[in-house]
């Protein structure tokens, strides 16, 4: 569906509805109560310091690993090694020492139900390990957070096709509009007509999740290669005052408007 | 909202409308599938064996800490970290050396999207690394997901009240019938008046992160004592034949049948 403009409050997506910058600027107003905080529990660990080290990886060779690791660990575990098993090889640590297979709980939006997807959800579990949080102070794996989820709703999917299918047979690709497992692999089952165990439906999330760890590892490189722009134009807390996606008069009959600040 | 009976298909919560057993039977078919993958990247970390030591903690103590976190960390992070900072001073590894900082993004139910808020999520992040994923052997990681998810779902929130509240208000409760930010942020604003950026709202979810935290503490210091019983009596994937949520008539005018299984 095109992003919305009637149902919605912005007419826009670059508009800013509310007139603040967001969560980033929120993010600059709270470090100001860390000094109110506990050191002692403010202190990090040995891997809490970042960037962590990276090396530019091969987006197809990747998507190609996570294909196979859905079939062992799911869809947002998958992302997750698909990278971090290459860059235990690359680099040793703090990879090696990432408990990544305690992630398998992300399948199915979170032990099915069907919240975020695990393929985004690992994705951003990714960016983040490895910049860092906004806290910080670098904004890029926020940001790539939120490109990740954009990505994943507008695209295709799956996009990516692996040299080897489990299943050797062509699959519908849906759009979803959304981040959401319920409503991506709602919206897959309904244009394909295979129910939620079937081997199509699993070959299809796991060529979603490789799909999304290929365009994981293009941002990773690009913001590796210094080369990195944001490129999501959307957020709900900015446009419509509200934590959101753009898919809004697909849940609500009528939208309705939050309370906003008295200005 | 009362669990569904009339919009969606299960007149019953724990009626088995598919007949299968759902994630956890679907798990057990697809360990057949291990064996089929590369070893070498099967092959875990020395912090993939489970389950990690644990400690009983203190329940309010936890939320005590989790609340204060909120204000330098956020949701997801404050959840991870009510926990983990009292494991790393009572037992250190592999606490001490888990990046938990990098989960700030879980804000907002991921960077300010609307989905799984971050408390429920930073829980089923440590109730998974601490017990361990369900491929390793237990599936109480799983269940305490499930539980934490449907108990976020059903409570009037925020439980909790911390000793001593930044804002010393008392604060509207709501129930919100989902997991996700989106749903149970937008209820609560629409009950209380007050906007997202408001210290209101954000002293409500710093409460609710508490509240999570005391929750997952009683969940797995039950499981610490071996007493610990699944709560959770909900399944889409088995009662409807999709990942999701109970509230199914809060976003569907008409509730959609996904394909069945041929049987």
């Amino acid at each position: 569906m095109e992003r919305p403009d009637k149902n919605c409050q912005s007419p826009s997506r670059r508009q800013m509805m509310i007139g603040t910058a967001g969560v980033i600027a929120a993010g600059t107003a709270l470090t100001q109560l860390e000094g109110l905080f506990n050191s002692a529990q403010a202190k990090g660990g040995p891997t809490e310091k970042w960037p962590w080290p990276y090396e530019k990886l091969d987006p197809a060779k990747t998507a190609e690993i996570c294909y196979n690791e859905w079939y062992r660990v799911f869809c947002g575990c998958a992302v997750i090694n698909s990278i971090f098993s290459q860059l235990r090889e690359k680099i040793g640590e703090p990879y090696t020492s990432f408990p990544v297979d305690a992630f398998v709980f992300l399948e199915g939006g979170q032990v099915g139900w069907g919240t975020i997807c695990g393929s985004p959800a690992g994705a951003n579990i990714v960016a983040n390990l490895i910049i860092g949080p906004r806290i910080a102070g670098s904004p890029v794996g926020h940001q790539i957070s939120a490109d990740i989820m954009q990505w994943y709703s507008e695209a295709d999917m799956p996009v990516f096709t692996p040299a080897k299918p489990r299943l050797k047979k062509k699959l519908v690709k849906t759009v979803s509009d959304s981040p959401l497992c319920h409503i991506s692999v709602g919206k897959w089952m309904k244009a394909s007509g295979y129910p939620l165990k079937s081997a199509e439906r699993k070959d299809r999330c796991a060529r979603v999740a490789a799909s999304t760890a290929y365009r994981l590892v293009e941002l990773l490189n690009d913001w590796k290669d210094g080369k990195y722009e944001e490129t999501s134009d959307f957020s709900a807390p900015s446009e419509f005052g509200i934590t959101g996606q753009y898919n809004c008069d697909e849940c609500h009959t009528e939208v309705p408007t939050p309370p906003m600040p008295k200005s």
